[in-house]
């Protein structure tokens, strides 16, 4: 897989974080800059196989970070702690030390934080104000807002909680917008209106990183082979904010929905079972998740099959979002409006209509990458100076 | 899922079991009897699910059972034996003593013994006998060969092993033939010219019940996730007569070429590792496979899956048999010949060309499931009778 | 080890089990009843070991059995049950069903069920009497009472709990007492100084039979190796009555304040993490226990363990519970009073001072086996009738 | 846990490593200047752990080190590797550069390499003169020949081999002698004599570090538990040097000789199942080791236990090679001599007679504490300028 390094007169798009300042934000940012510099390979990156070839994505080096976040923390501080715990690359954050401050410089206040008194208009107001500001002192082509800050908890009130507020911002800002995590976002019924009147495209929700994404292949693969589940337990261990964010059960419980959602859809019906997210501030940004499957072989022999999964979320996340970041701002390009279901491939909870098993998903995308190929060989004769740099 | 009772006119199927007093054969004839006899569900087999509404199965109630076995235990007994060690449900032998019986008395002696001086010609010859008085002797409409037996070791002369000839003498029947087993079966040289010009169908080899099942859903996880796999590492731990089989280094081999070829396949490189079987009397007929997965995620950060599946080996492939029968038989009756490569969802290591992952080997079998039903469809108006007696 | 058969003219002893027609109760009964008609092996019985060879222990052909339990299902149908979820041998109950027959009728009705008004004196006294019309019908040398029943729920009042009024019924009796469970029992204050006058030894609390059993001596590994455990997450899967029990909230804190003392004694600090009890019915009474264990090796190197117990719990608790029943009316015969601090070796939660390694407390144990052996040199020559039937 | 860091006026000890610029002997190295520096905590050292207080070991920052190699890597670039492997904490190995390069311009040709010609006369006394000059030069008040070196394979011939010919020459030095690893060292045959004629103390053999140290406290528990253990089966996956040195089955069969020991010590018969080691370089240092425990409980009742193991075993094997430094050079001190049979704790195939359970080689190293205390107080009044600087 190579990396398509230079941008030459390519358009440069905008990547608008919510929570920019976070282990996500701030792997996605080191990781661009280290494809980009060619220090490391695209692993993790869908968008760079053959698949996507000739989709007319933007390159990897046209991507310009800001974002909105309420924490102080500068990036090249946050990205050395992110290396001694394992989750970038030692040696990575003092070689792209410029990158990191120049996105650190777009990252504005946040909020609302506790005592703010400003109204819910005032606030999408501001932030979409914030991001208009970014794309035009960025002279940016478009740019993508994607939510990955920390999972909100679930609440029941009509009030908009701060995802729902940057997601109106981004609909104001007429941009594009994928909800990587399982907080509200544009899911809010009073949101539903302006998006579709905004023939924007959008995508979400709730990123499938790890225990998820071995869920959809293997609930999958009980249903193909007729054995049926009879129990699906799961622990999750991990700490840095997230650990400590889901230790909110409101927190957890938006995000248990999406795993055992996967499972319902997989399998046919919810098997007995729960899931449980346990904050462990040893582990850092790693995560071990533990799941334990009982099911009824032939003539009812009881089976198990039980999987230990240990990886680094952040590290999961941040190629995932670049492709979206990718795919999206092409959607937006080609005119493509509404629910994006066929990125279900890399959402526990997708939306529009869309299969649930992984291998279903990623049929769905390779329809989508012809669809933006064939879409390309369209629009570019108009176009032949980008269509010539894009494949170069 | 309803499993089809009863086989009113329906012509009856002949079910050839090459091993046919192993556990897999046992489980297979006690299960089918269970099922026809309406004591339990037919979970584990794909055939009964509605994908193959309306495909033209022989129905369960049709198959009739014999074999060949060079081991005495009688039937009756072997069950009881099996249900003492959880492979079959405790008070299912005793219920189905005569169906156990009656398949008991169609085994006929296998061979070559040690100290038997019969030329292959002759063993052949033999084989080829008892199997087509069984078919004369039921009135069957027609027979499969299964070879069910433990595996053999991998030889490299050009001396046909037993398995060879019990593939052979299927051809000299006139039977289709699957090979359930990494055994030589059809795939030996001099058999090739005689499969070809036999124009019989034929399915195989080695059965995917449960380390390979999972590696070929979560190889192309990887894969599609562009996530790379740097060492896939397994143990087999397993008693029984398989356990003791497989200790022999040469049998082992020809069992491990499949498994790390699913890998090599799903993931386009062999990755780093080793995969071992070792033989653990205690734990009988019930397997314990543990594989640890080691691969790079994003800028090459190392991360761990693992998998511990404990289940029957015997009870997982019971249904897959079932299956293969009446998916084998069905295809003979349809004229359909040569390597059956649709099948690729039963086998580690497929007859002809197909896919590799589970989820599109299922969409192949899907895929036969609609060829049989059209040629259903279009073969039956000649047969009314038979189409009606298979949808009541 | 060889399980002494025949009690001869050794008097008999009265077992009297609170909870008696529990999974546990019924697997005490059921076992003691298999190996005194030498069906099977004393496995799991510390106390037919050589080192308690000479300590004057009473035979299991001399326990009786009764109990008090608020269920009806007769021991015969419950033991059954049993051995379909594989708890028990398959066939033992029908060859043991007179045993089984005898002990239930020996249950009398438990309490207080929901609208009984008897006052908690009025249940105790019932109680009590219940115990001795038992000990007198059999004319029982003695008797241990012996809670094995579901674990109550911590509660804060100063009422007695069911518990409470069973451990105050059994010193009404003159009995020994020994607590299974972590449920309250003596360990009431207003029982303490009852407990202290009666003279009557006892001991509990809480059986050590799975994952506190693994703690109890991977934690003195860390500790002695001098490795710093930073967190330590247990999830427990069970089904049968106690993983519905346990699914209670409370009722699971009781059980966990037990699993983390451990931890916090063998380690000498609490780690983070937490321990959850999940409700798996199709789990039956089998138990599925993982841990995973994060530790800081050399320079803060970190370092993982994980385990994955699968045990039946009743299994496991009962030869532990016909342990205690024989050295505990041993203790009582013998003149020992109080707290049996030297059966820390069985507890999560011992009575008494004592070391909390398994290691410590098997030393322990063989101690006071040393202590009953002289004790039984010193008083047997009075009764050398008896020593030579022990013995014999 | 305080290091003890000045040596004021203590005298220099000498810790001579066969083996010296191998990940082993790095971390040694490394780990002794960094606790000595102050920059980490002694975790993992049983030796700064309050049993040995007042015992009077030399202080960390008395040891001066030098050993013996054929490879040529300098040691501050082979620390550099080690931090890179996450074995050394990161920035550690430039923190202590002067110190890696003290410790490797003391590092001597080892040997025999191919096509060296000397005989093993020869080689003895090279070598020794060697370890001599070392002491000379240092005025060293005793030195200790460590064999941390990659495993041999098991010979059967008379011919002494290399790890044989490094421990005469410690004997011809006048050195007490420790071997870490499973190689013959001082166990063969012709140097029984010179050791007992030696009077120096040794202690040896094959470091426990990881699966056989979980071993040694899981056999017991099942022992004392009176549980039956039918089967342990075991595989490590490890790449480094020692990955690639084990996958010659005859170094293999001496590693897994040492974990079968303790298993048949400590459960009394040799269980059903084998022990794999893999050669997985894409694990580098690290050591993932799984076991899987199929044991009997009550009645027969078959049950599980899996361990799985990620460790690092330099870090594991590090600190524990300081303790036996230090116990060792301080028996010498102390007129000990022959098999230090009481340091069974940190061996897998302990010279002398001793327990095999952890927790009584535990006891026996305290009682080994106790004594050497003992020595201290009668010993140092001769020296108490010694003893205050000690305990200062």
């Amino acid at each position: 897989m190579s990396v398509s390094r230079f941008a030459g007169s390519e358009p440069r798009v905008g990547v608008w974080l919510i929570g920019a300042r976070g282990s996500v934000a701030t792997t996605v940012i080191a990781g661009c800059a280290a494809m980009t510099a060619g220090l490391h390979a695209s692993t993790g990156m869908v968008t760079e196989t053959p698949l996507f070839a000739g989709s007319g994505l933007p390159p990897l080096s046209s991507l310009v970070f800001g974002g909105h976040d309420t924490a102080d923390c500068p990036l090249p501080k946050r990205a050395e702690a992110l290396a001694a715990g394992g989750v970038l690359p030692h040696g990575l954050p003092s070689a792209i030390t410029s990158e990191l401050t120049a996105a650190d410089r777009e990252i504005a206040p946040g909020g609302p934080l506790p005592g703010d008194t400003r109204e819910p208009a005032d606030l999408i107001d501001t932030f979409a104000v914030d991001i208009r500001d970014f794309v035009r002192r960025h002279d940016l082509a478009r740019a993508v807002v994607v939510n990955v800050a920390s999972t909100e908890p679930t609440t029941t009130g009509s009030a908009l909680s701060p995802s729902s507020l940057y997601a109106a911002a981004a609909l104001r800002a007429g941009c594009p917008y994928v909800n990587f995590t399982p907080s509200t976002g544009l899911h809010h019924p009073s949101l539903a209106p302006l998006a579709a009147a905004s023939g924007l495209p959008y995508a979400g929700r709730d990123g499938k990183t790890g225990q998820t994404l071995l869920r959809s292949v293997l609930g999958p693969m009980f249903t193909q082979r007729a054995l049926t589940v009879r129990a699906w337990s799961g622990t999750n261990l991990l700490g840095g904010g997230d650990g400590a964010a889901l230790a909110d059960p409101a927190a957890a419980a938006a995000k248990n929905a999406g795993k055992e959602r996967v499972l319902a859809d997989t399998l046919g019906a919810t098997p007995e079972g729960e899931t449980h997210i346990d904050d462990v501030p040893a582990l850092g940004d790693w995560k071990t998740a533990w799941d334990h499957i009982t099911f009824d072989g032939f003539l009812g022999i009881r089976m198990t099959l039980q999987t230990t999964w240990q990886g680094c979320d952040s590290a999961l996340a941040a190629p995932l979002i670049l492709d979206l970041v990718r795919l999206t701002t092409r959607a937006h390009e080609a005119g493509l409006t509404g629910p994006l279901s066929d990125l279900g491939f890399y959402f526990k909870d997708p939306v529009g209509d869309g299969p649930s098993s992984l291998g279903e998903q990623y049929r769905a995308l390779t329809g989508f990458a012809e669809r933006l190929r064939d879409l390309q060989r369209t629009e570019r004769p108009r176009d032949s100076q980008g269509e010539e740099a894009e494949t170069r």
